[in-house]
């Protein structure tokens, strides 16, 4: 017989990305009832790194299991690796690999398996990504909508530089969502949008409030500060109304919309704080942590009792007992962002035939 | 008395690059008599940190030599530090300054005092910066240029993103450096410029050769591949027609564009290697340092017999004795790199001229 339930504390809730991902699978299929075709996604792999053979892998799968057309290009140590092949394949470099499927039109959606060479030389071949293929949200026009809490856009302004962004495209949010005319939801980074749906999913964000501030009340800690993960989520969530304290080696920031500052767009501002993370989590509602690394761990202890806890790393970065003190606990959101990745995906072939439509910019 | 100087080794040349910039001076000077008044260049400094602000007393200084309108714009930290400021100044972000400086007619270039906060971030902050602007070259468009060997551009292609360049600024450089009709020549990231110009100086870029193949012939070791100075002045060298070794912490890469690969841009490959450091400086005619380390030296013994050695660290890379084997010593560029700053703001003033007298790319 098992021991009496009311000896045992009571457990938070496991809730899987997988889960939530499966409430977007029949919008997505329906959306994608070929017209013109299925979509084609392709996927450079680079490396012959076990997680990124995983990942796509993964991709793949889900793709199929979508109706998406998914192509994964080997190149480099992940053609070499790969059985059957002669070695004699031509010696392309991912640069290239990602400039062929810039200029070719029977592409739709590009993704690419980072980290190659880490560091700034991965954020460089972000930027060679066609915005109009970047189905990653990596490409620094979207960091800046993102940061700047740019919604909408023309998706001809696509082909402008930051500094030519028209003005028009700050517009505050609507409050109800609307969209305005001749414009289209900016894309977000996929890890971040994943987490933002998962989030809304367990009740952090508040439909009941208008859109835009749907988060407003809730105080967040999010550990990590990468231009990849930490800071487009600090800035995403803080857009939304929420209080958000950003957790790095070095410092800890306050990421807020309120008061509403006067300059260029409204959108977020930061704050330098004393907190410690203790003290940050001691009124955080919600912790999301993606710190890379086998060691890190957000203490349980220091949760504040019935908190959201996200775990975006591949390491684990909470403890095995989280869930005493946490209500819900999502361990992963990779599932998420694949279907992100693909829900920008059908969004960028949207921008395409918008593009089709109308006269678009030209070099002359 | 002197002791016999028969006695002594031979000792290398010290070059400094203040002589080479001298070079430049009077060409600088005689392009900026005014016409529509001295062009304005800001910097923005939003730190405290001492080598900053050091860099910008000298950036000032230089720039009111050569009769360029410098205004120092100093925020966060770097205000708060500044005597006579009262606590009360509005706070705004780096990225506010620079996108007011983008959208403030009367600034034609804007330098941004690094690092800031470091790694991704300051990268982000390169890209918001408007091409039109950049006099330090460090928007990925002109990267991208550089990595594929496009020397000429027609202005008006800086407004698109890079996979819509257009196809004819992939042209061969001409072999007498004739500039085609209606484009200009690409702006170069300052560093690596300045490090080139000090090795044109020093006889290292061999006049005799054609443009663009000047460095043919020349073995060229870089230690350090950081996006902002190893990686873009190992591409530079190759695509003049250098063998260069490429040395980063955990791996040595050769480039060279021999044999001439056929890919989209007629541009150097880079190839693995397994020689070590000290095997690449046995045969190296250039040895060129840039790691940000005190305690990093490159040894002397290593070196070739009459080597050419340019530090472009903070701190000194080559050990006391380097002249003991180099035939040339060049301590630091930065005087260098400023003179090739001023350059880059004069271009783009002519590419601003240019674009004001013909149709441009604009939103609809």
């Amino acid at each position: 017989m098992a021991a009496p339930r009311e000896n045992k504390p009571p457990v938070g809730k496991l809730v899987k990305a997988e889960t939530i991902a499966a409430g977007f699978h029949t919008d997505i299929q329906r959306a994608l009832l070929p017209s013109s075709g299925p979509p084609r996604l392709v996927g450079i792999l680079a490396t012959n790194s076990g997680p990124s053979e995983t990942y796509a892998e993964f991709t793949k799968r889900t793709c199929e299991g979508l109706g998406v057309d998914f192509v994964l290009k080997r190149i480099g140590a992940a053609l070499k690796s790969t059985e059957g092949a002669t070695g004699d394949e031509p010696d392309i470099t991912v640069e290239d690999a990602i400039i062929e499927a810039n200029e070719d039109e029977s592409i739709d959606g590009i993704m690419v398996y980072y980290p190659i060479f880490g560091g700034s030389q991965d954020h460089y071949l972000q930027q060679v990504v066609s915005p109009y293929k970047d189905v990653e949200g990596l490409h620094v026009k979207f960091h800046y909508n993102l940061y700047h809490n740019i919604r909408h856009i023309q998706p001809a302004s696509l082909s402008l530089p930051i500094s030519k962004t028209p003005a028009q495209e700050a517009s505050r949010p609507s409050k109800d969502d609307t969209i305005p005319g001749g414009m289209v939801r900016s894309i977000l980074p996929c890890t971040p949008l994943a987490v933002v749906k998962c989030l809304e999913h367990t009740g952090v964000y508040n439909s009941v409030l208008d859109y835009g501030d749907r988060a407003y009340g809730r105080i967040v800690t999010v550990i990590n500060r990468s231009e990849v993960v930490g800071r487009p989520l600090a800035a995403l969530l803080a857009n939304d109304g929420a209080r958000v304290y950003s957790v790095d080696i070095d410092s800890i920031q306050e990421y807020t919309k309120r008061p509403s500052p006067k300059l260029y767009h409204p959108h977020h501002v930061v704050h330098p704080t004393n907190k410690t993370l203790q003290e940050c989590l001691a009124i955080s509602d919600v912790v999301i942590s993606a710190v890379p690394s086998l060691d890190y761990k957000v203490k349980t202890e220091w949760l504040k009792e019935g908190c959201v806890c996200v775990n975006v790393s591949s390491e684990k970065n909470f403890e095995k007992d989280v869930r005493e003190k946490a209500s819900i606990y999502i361990p992963a959101v990779g599932k998420m962002t694949i279907m992100m990745l693909v829900r920008n995906l059908l969004r960028l072939c949207h921008y395409q035939d918008l593009l089709h439509a109308q006269p678009i910019l030209e070099s002359n």
